[in-house]
């Protein structure tokens, strides 16, 4: 088992990050490069499995928030984020134990050791969101009741801004927007503080070493000839998620984009081959990708996984790259329990992103 | 002289605060009842003249920032004030042994009271602006090298932002903006901590009892059936400004608005009457009066001070309210030595708003 990050284990990594952004999470090119920068500076991270953290210690969430898209050409100093995470440490009066991922879909699995290793400390192997979301109240720390503040935004000029206390998460959402959008459309962030008892309540587990599985599970079949959708699939299931299923195979014919709300929504429809011959599927997304409907019938919705990779290669494709003609296989992957309770569909179920419809897992679709 | 404010103070000096406003500022009502609320529950507030603070001690500028429409809608707590103060010393370390106005023009007359009573120390007798400027920055604190930050953000939802440490005071009015407009458009900051030593060499002083005594002089030439103009020119020159001159009598015959950049910014048209018959003068403005110009040759620029007044009881007139029909006296008043300097008007200088054109004070025009 991994018990420590070192740079050449950041390919996989990012490789298997972008693959549970489900379309979204950014891609973690400028974030990978902070990563090797630190991990080459400081030395390699250790992993710490949740349970390994004492009850008592802090621990600090920490991420980038804002548009991946600004984050490629506002290019960070690559001192935000342990600048944030020392900061609000010291607001809050304690010793930061371990740095703990926000969230593990696309380019923010990256932002993690690039804090931890400047820090000396360790990385835990869990998240807050299991796959990429936009909100910062959607994280299973807000879903099962922690405050996202006091938290520390910081940029590459140095500036801090701390929302020091705030009525709730929503109004900590509305803040960090205002202050990311400011900070000229990207920021850093240590937000979330909470006890290693808090953590072993509220995180997604082993998230860190399943994008790391998944990640290398891919390459290696690559390198073998084998199966790339299949060999993602099984990583799922072995990292505590259900294991992937091939949902649909065939080629891009229309995509629709329009950016409204600060959100890239859109749909694409995918017209069957092979075994999907005469089939059509149609994948809605803000951000992420959110729904699978095949012929008019609902077949994979978030929060569990619908990710679209290159019928080829099996290399995961942003909704940002999705364009007419491509060959594409699209699997779906269960989330584990905790992200799919009662209190997390509230926040990231289909409901909550405007879809008139009950979740259903795809384990019973 | 003064040494106490006592609810029966308020009305006079929200009257001279709205003069030192010179069309801007806000209209002082709402803060005014704020005031005497705070008055009323703790006390009278003790004023302190700037020397009369020792060097070590700990002062805090205190203020409303955004929008006074927004904050005649958006009624506050009357805890904004206070909470702020008390958060940024304890963030900072220090206890405050007074707090100093931010700005004397208009409705954050009425601020500081608010907060000194409920935390039970003096108001200083002096301020950063002089009158009311729309800036964070456009404060002496700024001018004479103070940073604004570490500044906290305060709302009637007991919401607290900490712009922590930010690069310069202009990054500080740019996120100060950004907050604001979070939270919906108007808040209350503590910011500029300073020392007794830093408030010495930088504050404008004695504005507070400038702005009462305008007030008192107002309303005792009301009683007695003398000229308002008149009894206000030669207050402000009792308070350390230049002897305040008539400019022009007459008519508004033409106002022009728009509103651009978040700033109010018009000119009115006044045709002369008596003595001024067969001349006309404009008035520029944004937010507050910038520039009065007789017959196409400025006669009175930012920073002295333009008051537009009803001609016949010489009461001040908000640009919001300037309307055609209106027979108004007009009023310059010329600015202190600390407010003049090239400095200064770099900050507030006809320049600094704009306009092409060397600043002449009023006294030499």
């Amino acid at each position: 088992m991994t018990r420590r990050i070192a740079p050449e284990d950041l390919h996989a990594l990012a490789l298997g990050a972008s693959i549970l952004g489900a379309g979204g999470g950014g891609d973690p090119y400028i974030g990978r490069m902070m990563a090797e920068k630190s991990l080459r500076t400081y030395g390699p991270v250790s992993v710490l499995d949740v349970d390994d953290v004492p009850e008592g210690a802090s621990v600090i969430a920490v991420s980038g928030v804002g548009a991946p898209t600004v984050f490629h050409e506002k290019i960070p100093s690559g001192r935000e984020p342990a600048a944030a995470v020392r900061r609000l440490a010291a607001h809050i009066g304690v010793r930061a134990f371990a740095v703990c991922p926000a969230e593990l879909g696309g380019v923010n699995s990256m932002v993690p050791l690039v804090a931890a290793a400047e820090l000396g400390v360790p990385v835990v192997d869990a998240d807050g969101m299991g796959r990429a979301f936009p909100g910062v109240f959607m994280e299973t720390f807000h879903i099962y009741g922690l405050p996202g503040t006091p938290a520390c935004f910081a940029n590459e000029h140095g500036d801090l801004v701390l929302l020091d206390r705030l009525r709730d998460n929503y109004a900590y959402e509305w803040l960090a927007r205002g202050v990311t959008t400011r900070f000229g459309g990207h920021a850093f962030v240590a937000d979330y503080p909470m006890s290693g008892r808090d953590l072993r309540r509220t995180a997604i587990r082993g998230t860190l070493r399943l994008a790391l599985d998944i990640g290398r599970s891919l390459l290696a079949a690559q390198a073998g000839h084998r199966d790339p959708a299949l060999a993602i699939g099984a990583a799922a299931e072995r990292g505590g998620y259900g294991r992937g299923l091939r949902l649909f195979t065939g080629k891009v014919v229309d995509v629709l984009r329009r950016t409204t709300d600060g959100f890239a929504r859109g749909a694409i429809t995918i017209q069957g081959s092979g075994e999907d011959q005469g089939s059509a599927l149609r994948i809605d997304f803000q951000n992420e990708n959110l729904l699978a409907v095949r012929d008019g019938r609902p077949i994979c919705m978030v929060p569990d996984l619908v990710c679209v990779l290159d019928a080829v290669n099996g290399l995961p494709i942003p909704t940002e790259r999705l364009r007419y003609g491509y060959r594409v296989t699209v699997l779906g992957i269960p989330v584990p329990a905790i992200m799919r309770t009662p209190e997390a569909l509230g926040v990231w179920g289909p409901r909550a992103f405007g879809y008139d419809l009950d979740y259903h897992p795809l384990s019973e679709i």
